[in-house]
């Protein structure tokens, strides 16, 4: 492995990350908080950065392997040092509940340790919801946007960074590719932002609820999430939004160019709108005794399955007292997620997609076997290799879950709690079901439990791969 | 398609089936209980039986497809009949509960609509785990072994039914294959039902539960199953034989050939050894607290671990009351299953190995993807399409599990009951938790939940894609 050019990418990702947290200390400034605890962080950045910024790489290359562990080391040390600003202003003391609450930031989980967010600082509040901004679109695609990278062999930090289960540049060159997607995305979450202001919302928390939705996060300002604020139009402009951001970005620039009509054409932006129009029906069918009429029903439906779906896992309502049919409705979305290319988390619309589309060619190749049968999606014909990733993405996805779960139970809880808080997890929603639904949190449970949820998290967001490679001697040999 | 030589087929099967209601019929008579019921039933197959094999085919051409419909239909009417006599004599007056009960026995599910089996007539007791012997290693392995088959194209019939991923034949001839097959499960049921006489078991409940380890089925004689004899013997000589039926029959036949090291070399037996160990070893030390040392730990633990892992579902105490830890165990191991060739239900062993070795493989290509990598198993390759064919198959089964909770759930179960019960029955162990625990049964769910699990249990038992092409008009064409 070329690994000075690794410690050189790390570096660059630390110098990012210090400034990035200049924006939470000016919050912090304007509050009159003390901004020691922001300051010190940005120092250690600054001096690891500059260190790790020094080891020149003797060659410019970079492949597959170099790029899972960029981004898999990259993530481990941003929330490390994430953490440090929650520890230093004794806001959340305990270093493994800062880290747990900063990996659930950047990965866009959104499930949270913290019983009331209304008594944070105003700058760790600020922090706590931007994390999700730049974890939404990921910091290595943010340092390729801004920073001069090694020619286009950076392809492969982006496509370890960037969820769904291949990835293409819009445009030739890397940087502009990377420009635009955070281009699209700063208009996004600054039109939502707007949008909320309109609403009634202060401009403070319209933009750390735009940062939050943007990034398909979920945590919120207020302990009662978006229900705090008893508005339909701010839960409507939020659920819309929830939408936007968990389609695949590659249409919004279809759209940026004048090609809308090729960008409605997408198979998997159909099924995604399909899925969310049969889920809202259902749940707004199964809970309208409960909630007092169908109009009613479907307003609740439709943001909490954007929420689930998407991600986010903002709440309006305790879905947890929904009867069981809704309830396992959400749980099945949870699995499913947002749209390749999306800040959304889950298994992504087009892996399920791929994969019920290569049992139909397997069912069709037992009764014929003669014939071959290709897989086309999107107009174009999916390679074996990637079928093949993604069904072993799949499984990985279930065992990592299934073990997750294992794990929790040493702590007690029930079998509920247990599977709903592994599985939003791994798909980065972040509120499960039982002990860790909406009204609940993740507080009570054992170090050990935060450190296997928080891990969970990473490898959701990373999609799985650049987390295990980091496990595996054989990448980290030298070339 | 073939359809004159699936309606032959069709037909013998039914002609089978009513010489083989000719044993309970006997247990009727010894008990001096009405005959009218299984008298009845025999004519009906005997007459629909007769019409179906006057159905000459035109050509003895029997390829994949007709395969897997001949053992999809063979087992639903199989089912259907094999309802009557619990219909007929009133011990089951509704169809659904009988024909539910009749699916879970064929399929050696397990899962009961009776609260007390000890009600039941005796020929109707003898017959519900009598299905379980049949069900077990198949009623068209039976077929092969008794009458004379199409030649050697039976062998796609055999694979249709027989478990696991790949199939190969003992001896060139298919009808020797399924001879020795027969003889090796015939003289194991002989051996434990001569055990279980020797620890005190009356000859006809020695006979009884050994028909239903056999088929790994899970019905019991007695409302308290095995806890019922209060006696460590009879559990472990129980549990042995769970256990030996979950292997590989394969490898009995190496060890009568005088191969028995090759035998014990099998990567699957020794991975299938290596998880009883494992999860023995946790659950004992999880429940040893509540169940007085590790000793009374271990004991509970082994029986309960060969119940759940050969998908018997025999139990002796309830596992539903627990710790967590140990629960999640046991629903990770219905998963799994018994090995490939066992009357095991599940997934079975060798796929969890070949999805394990593929993901291995995948993770290899992905850091250096110039090289080829083959998996290994059994010191054979697997080739692309029997991995392939695993993984959709991985896919279906999750899909079919995740389907059949959300329709379980109109019923307004918790979560645990309608996930286990789902669980449960795709992979044919029975007891699953909460409502569905050891202690609980399967009467409570509506007609419709009830059809739902039993077509769970067929899709199970014969591993998902008969029945899948049953709904397929691409399948029915004529050829």
């Amino acid at each position: 492995m070329n690994r000075r050019i690794v410690g050189n990418t790390l570096g660059k990702v630390l110098l990012a990350e210090a400034a990035l947290l200049l924006l939470p200390m000016t919050a912090a400034l304007f509050a009159r908080e003390p901004v020691l605890p922001f300051l010190s962080t940005i120092l250690l950045l600054l001096v690891s950065g500059f260190l790790l910024t020094r080891i020149r790489p003797r060659s410019p290359d970079l492949f597959a392997r170099e790029g899972f562990v960029c981004v898999g080391l990259s993530w481990i040390l941003m929330s490390l040092f994430g953490a440090l600003p929650f520890v230093f202003s004794g806001d959340i003391p305990h270093l493994i509940d800062a880290w747990f609450e900063t990996v659930s930031g950047f990965t866009t989980t959104g499930a949270s340790i913290l019983e009331n967010p209304e008594l944070l600082s105003r700058g760790c509040l600020f922090w706590r919801l931007f994390t999700h901004w730049i974890g939404g679109m990921g910091v290595l695609v943010f340092i390729a946007a801004v920073l001069p990278v090694s020619g286009d062999s950076y392809i492969h930090i982006m496509r370890a960074e960037v969820p769904g289960p291949t990835v293409s540049k819009l445009v030739p060159r890397v940087r502009k590719t990377a420009r635009i997607l955070y281009l699209i995305y700063l208009v996004l979450t600054a039109l939502e932002c707007l949008l909320l202001v309109l609403g009634g919302m202060s401009f403070y928390e319209a933009l750390l609820h735009a940062f939050a939705t943007a990034g398909t996060g979920g945590f919120s300002t207020r302990a009662a999430s978006i229900g705090a604020y008893q508005s339909v139009y701010i839960e409507m402009v939020i659920a819309v939004f929830m939408l936007l951001f968990g389609c695949n970005f590659n249409l919004f620039y279809l759209v940026l160019i004048g090609q809308a009509s090729t960008a409605l054409q997408s198979e998997e932006l159909r099924v995604y709108l399909g899925i969310i129009a049969g889920a809202v029906l259902l749940i707004a069918l199964n809970i309208m005794k409960g909630c007092g009429g169908f109009l009613s029903g479907l307003r609740y439906a439709f943001f909490q399955v954007m929420t689930v779906l998407s991600t986010t896992g903002f709440s309006t309502c305790d879905f947890d007292r929904w009867p069981e049919l809704s309830r396992w409705v959400l749980v099945l979305l949870m699995f499913i997620g947002g749209c390749a290319g999306s800040t959304g988390g889950g298994m992504k619309v087009s892996r399920i997609l791929i994969l019920l589309k290569s049992c139909y060619a397997e069912l069709r190749r037992m009764i014929m076997p003669s014939r071959v049968r290709r897989i086309w999606f999107e107009g174009r014909t999916v390679d074996d290799q990637t079928v093949q990733s993604v069904q072993v993405f799949f499984f990985l996805y279930l065992l990592i879950t299934g073990t997750g779960t294992l794990l929790l139970s040493l702590d007690g809880c029930d079998l509920t709690t247990n599977l709903t808080a592994s599985i939003a997890c791994i798909s980065n929603v972040g509120p499960g079901l039982s002990a860790v639904g909406p009204s609940g949190n993740y507080l009570f449970f054992s170090p050990l439990s935060k450190l296997i949820l928080s891990l969970e998290m990473l490898l959701g967001r990373l999609e799985v791969f650049p987390m295990l490679f980091l496990f595996s001697p054989r990448v980290w040999k030298r070339m």
